[in-house]
């Protein structure tokens, strides 16, 4: 643990360019220890602008340059090819060069992954690095891994996802012996393709505490703290639960207007509505984390809210403070599957 | 088409037993015309008890025997080699010998499953059967598949899921031109998995109106007819959505209970509530084809209602007068895809 902790966030990402950043970073300031800092990676003119609003003379932020920024429709492998010099870029390198602990993005997913494994490498152990999402359920937030960065997986990946998502649950999460479970097809050990099949007999001959297949129906009871899956079905599954919100506000509203009962009903249950479409919007959750890869870079959202943001910083820190990748390079050297073959 | 039709259902089926389903049997009756008739299959006693309620005399229903049940919890395999005069082996024995037209269950999916594919065979030209789900969507309901027969597939099996859904789209649905969507991790024709990527190369030569890739978040947009994808993906989807229902009574339960005003909106909004729990509870469609057998076979939900059966019936009715599987057979044969290699 440094006195010094910096974190780099690309003030240039999200749907909403800089202003939203720099908002969520301003917010998050109250929360930061003595001697933390954050490190704003962009068009310097425009940053300072932004930040003029917030007047932050003596706020623990700097600025640092970046000329380019790639847009959210824009080719990741194209984008990191032709522009050298774009804030997550310039964010990444100032990670690999020991200038900052941690990188925050809301820009570009595929590019900040790629980025981020390009310029950071992988973790010592990990085959294939994972995204991380938190999920909202009916009890507490869980995560699911991998939700996008290996479209084809091997069963070894899903062990490893299945060690890193447990350690990340026990250290941010703070669930003292985190429940993993393998997405399938069916409960029994003998249900799902070849992949999951494999997977569950490494996860069942490791130490972690696997708790077996999951169906899609058990995903959002609460009761496993880690959903392992590749990231072709964790993608899908996100970005399926990311539309439940837009569709529930369809449905109400269709039939909110239809007589004078539902209107005066739907104005009551107003706050209920709100808190709903807040426990589901992933937007306002901290971000997703790029476990796996030797630095810590959290992905947020491209319609990320400022407090989304702060979150994301939060998560950050706390990462590099429990020294998360360091608990993960000794978990997969110990259980050694895949060098070994024993669990 | 023939003048008498008839249809198996199978009675003991459901998580109810075969009282919900003689009452979906005796609810559709009115619609059935002249020469159609339904055959019971079950224990005869027992049914002939649930049937007397509804005195029957006058009704085009028939009565077959069947001494043994799968139990909803039993497995397949295990049950399709023992039990040997179960009432689903019955019903398809039935329509194996040409005695009946189609068979309607609600019994355990997998043996229901396993044993129509057993029992009817493969259709000319199809590699893998597929079952094919109704989804409710913001729009028109629409169909995915495979929810559940493949775990694992190969490029071909998608292509011909395409066929037989867009096929089952336009005769069931009414679609005109179905629009068919493979469910993938990026619009783009270049994002995916092994399996989509070639999939999407044999979709786009084929003479579908094929849209290209969806993204988990398209599913339930309603602008598209037929979404093709793995058994895999396609039963988490499926079992996930149903879950979507239970966590949204648990969510407004919760904060409901909270104060008074939420009490009071919660019960001038009891009718918009219960109309979306109907528009989400897959019991309440009629049932999930599968489609790629010599005959037709429509697997009900465990829990359908006496409506969903009712719906199921007159689906199977609708399958075996358009004549679905001598399309798929004429489709698939125009277009060659697998074995002349050509769209």
């Amino acid at each position: 643990m440094k006195g010094k902790l910096k974190i780099a966030v690309d003030a240039m990402g999200g749907d909403q360019g800089p202003s939203v950043v720099v908002e969520g970073v301003v917010e998050v300031i109250p929360r930061l220890n003595q001697g933390e800092e954050l490190v704003l990676v962009g068009d310097s003119e425009r940053l300072k602008r932004e930040i003029g609003v917030f007047s932050t003379n003596f706020l623990p932020i700097s600025l640092v340059h970046a000329s380019q920024v790639i847009q959210m429709d824009e080719s990741p492998i194209t984008a990191l090819r032709k522009k050298k010099n774009t804030s997550i870029a310039v964010a990444l390198s100032l990670h690999r060069q020991g200038r900052v602990d941690a990188v925050v993005s809301a820009g570009n997913t595929g590019a900040v992954m790629a980025s981020s494994v390009w310029t950071l490498k992988r973790l010592e152990g990990v085959d294939r690095p994972a995204i991380a999402s938190f999920f909202p359920t009916e009890k507490e937030p869980i995560i699911v891994l991998d939700v996008g960065a290996n479209a084809d997986c091997k069963p070894l990946n899903l062990y490893q996802f299945a060690v890193m998502g447990s350690i990340y649950a026990r250290s941010i999460l703070g669930r003292r012996n985190p429940r993993v479970g393998l997405l399938s097809i069916g409960e029994e050990s003998s249900k799902g393709n070849e992949l999951t099949l494999e997977a569950h007999r490494l996860l069942g001959r490791s130490s972690l505490n696997f708790i077996g297949n999951l169906e899609g129906k058990d995903i959002l009871t609460g009761d496993v703290d880690v959903v392992v899956c590749d990231g072709f079905v964790g993608n899908v599954i996100l970005k399926f639960t990311e539309s439940i919100e837009r569709i529930l506000t369809t449905h109400f509203n269709k039939h909110l207007r239809s007589n004078l009962r539902s209107k005066l009903g739907a104005l009551l249950l107003k706050p209920v509505f709100e808190n709903f479409r807040k426990d589901f919007d992933y937007a306002e959750y901290g971000g997703a984390p790029l476990l796996g890869i030797d630095g810590v870079s959290i992905i947020c959202h491209g319609k990320s809210s400022p407090k989304a943001i702060s979150n994301a910083i939060l998560v950050a820190r706390r990462m590099v403070k429990e020294g998360i990748n360091e608990m993960i390079k000794q978990r997969l050297k110990e259980n050694g599957i895949g060098k070994r073959g024993n669990g």
